[in-house]
């Protein structure tokens, strides 16, 4: 692994003002109580849960959750994959569609690893051709491992999936025919646009829909005689209703870890963990004039495909509106006439619209204990898959 | 420097189509024709042209580019001037403030790091406490070097920069009285939104506001004594105007290199060379459905801040519509009832809606020589800059 570079390692024990800007900053202890609000909730419900890496990236944080009693992780990229098993994961599942045949000898070859050293690795798939494809990669990587194979089905995300129902049932066929090289492992069923609904109501609506769906659709295939293991998905916004469902035996939440401005903005199921945000851009004021204070924090510092961020921990008569400055620049408008603009040189806190994407900008995490105004840096987390898009 | 990736390296030599998918691809013929109009066109215009490197982030191309005639780099940060000096790259002017003390140590030992190799740096400021906090971190590192300013006036961005004209004036005496640490370089004077205005007319006549507005500042401040030996600023969208004005002296234009979806959409100045896209991110088809086909890139393989990307390169009666399918997907759409979906496994290839921070998200460029149809991978292109945010 590569080491890390000097300045990042000389700022540990450092207190947080002294953290260069624009850097992404992670609460620890906000981390962690949100990791002992999620497995708390899965214990109550009886699911298991497999925190999204595509969301954090990082073979430390994936650890630490299975620690907590998470159940390995689901990644979207085989690339992710072999990132975060370089880092000692050992139970991985590529949620998503994989059908280049270089990619899937790769996979081939990991299930392969993580066999060996007692852990195991799944896929998903939604075609024929893909089972073939992986079948293929499984008997050309040679040697004995075989691979947990997951259909997936559309539930309403309009993206990949076949759709729910029959369409299911020759592809679990399919995979069955491969046994003991493909095994089964049952239904992938991921509403991703429901998670972010605004309101309470719609989602409940749109996962009553999803859950009715995948219900059915492994009604079918056991029909057909095929036993459906797990049906998995699941995320931050909906997880109250499929954990509740009785069919969901797996949740796929990732971004509850660190929260962003975006779930924050929507109505909060009374049921759902009280998760808080625990990742945040450190910024500085770095020009100021009557209309305006600009910091060094543009969308090259966090992702804006879900919104601008939100600027944090500002006492009421000093709030302020972050607009778009572009790349490397955040326009600070005052929220109100009253609102004083913040002085040159002046830190600040941003929270980002969407963590997936902005993690991703950042090849590691500069982790605080003690808070964002007293806080010391505890440690730099690695984000071993940054950029790992294959 | 870090060495490259095992199978990074290996895919020297090999045919477009075996690049692994989604991976961000240089046209390197196209490129290269964009770098030979770039200085064709300001040979004509007797002005001096500094690319920004802030969209390309490789001491690689900065170097090419210099070896067209391309006077140095502009850059936004510190971190960036820093990687690009690692590299190789002697004259770097930094676009941007930078009031942290600690940034502004570092930018003082670049500067005689610089100087020591017969190169130079140069800085933007826009109040006098930037000025001051300059001035000092260059008495506090020692040495004899000194450092290139510009003073930062707002010609329309809304961004940093005091206003055009008298405010400027006081900024000019301030530096010149730190003379010789600080040397009064000029004016900085760009004008971002204007580049990307969708009509000619618009642009021309915002530009011909910004040229008024940059003479009349050089005028006050030439008034007071002070000669003004650059007026610097300029990008892809507008340059004909500033290169025609007479007034400036230097282009910063940066996306002309790559060019991006969202430029072209826009009027084309007759004057303008003839930019072509250089970039693109290769993708694969790896879900197809009744309705849509779904394709591996999504915005962690390009930024969607200026639209999404435009999927090329496919005959009339093929033609697709991109639509945000999240992080790692993209949804394939007919343009027309009639246009068959891909099939499962084709390549792709998309032009990125903004080329900077979409190279932003990836650590290399893959070179190719030949076309994106029959050409082979000639290098790679290491993106030093990436994530450089500091
Ligand atoms: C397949 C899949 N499962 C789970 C998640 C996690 O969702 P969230 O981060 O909203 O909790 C995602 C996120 O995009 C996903 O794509
Ligand atoms: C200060 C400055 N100069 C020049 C440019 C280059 O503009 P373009 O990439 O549109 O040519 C930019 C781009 O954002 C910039 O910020």
């Amino acid at each position: 692994m590569k080491p890390l570079p000097e300045a990042l390692r000389a700022s540990i024990g450092a207190r947080v003002d002294l953290i260069d800007t624009p850097a992404l900053v992670v609460d620890l202890d906000a981390m962690e109580r949100n990791i002992q609000r999620m497995a708390e909730f899965a214990r109550k419900h009886r699911v298991r849960w497999r925190p999204h890496a595509k969301m954090h990236k990082s073979a430390e944080l994936a650890l630490l959750m299975q620690q907590a009693g998470a159940q390995g992780v689901c990644v979207q990229k085989v690339a992710e994959a072999e990132a975060l098993a370089a880092g000692g994961v050992n139970d991985i599942y590529i949620s998503n569609q994989v059908v280049a045949g270089p990619k899937l000898l790769r996979t081939a070859r990991l299930a392969a690893q993580l066999a060996a050293r007692g852990g195991r690795l799944a896929i998903a798939v939604d075609s024929p051709e893909g089972i073939e494809r992986l079948a293929e990669a499984m008997v050309l990587a040679g040697g004995e491992a075989s691979i947990d194979v997951f259909v997936e089905i559309d539930v309403g995300q309009g993206r990949c999936g076949v759709p729910p129902g029959e369409a299911a049932v020759p592809l679990a066929q399919a995979i069955a025919r491969h046994a003991p090289r493909l095994r089964f492992a049952g239904l992938q069923a991921y509403h991703g646009r429901a998670q972010h609904l605004p309101g309470m109501a719609e989602r409940r609506e749109a996962i009553a829909g999803v859950v009715r769906a995948a219900a059915d659709t492994r009604q079918r295939i056991e029909a057909a005689g095929i036993p459906v293991p797990l049906i998995t998905g699941s995320g931050t916004g909906t997880l109250v209703h499929e954990a509740a469902s009785g069919v969901y035996g797996e949740l796929q939440a990732g971004s509850f870890l660190f929260m962003d401005a975006d779930y924050a903005r929507n109505e909060r199921e009374p049921a759902q963990p009280q998760f808080e945000h625990a990742l945040f851009v450190k910024t500085q004021v770095i020009s100021v004039c009557d209309t305006h204070a600009v910091c060094d924090a543009g969308h090259k510092s966090h992702a804006i495909d879900s919104g601008l961020p939100v600027v944090a921990l500002l006492p009421p008569d000093r709030a302020l509106r972050y607009a778009n400055g572009g790349d490397e620049h955040g326009l600070l408008h005052a929220e109100s006439p009253k609102t004083r603009l913040p002085a040159l040189g002046r830190m600040l806190w941003l929270i980002p619209g969407h963590c997936d994407p902005t993690v991703n900008l950042h090849d590691h995490l500069i982790g605080v204990r003690g808070g964002l105004a007293l806080g010391t840096v505890e440690r730099i987390i690695r984000v071993d898959a940054r950029g790992a898009l294959t």
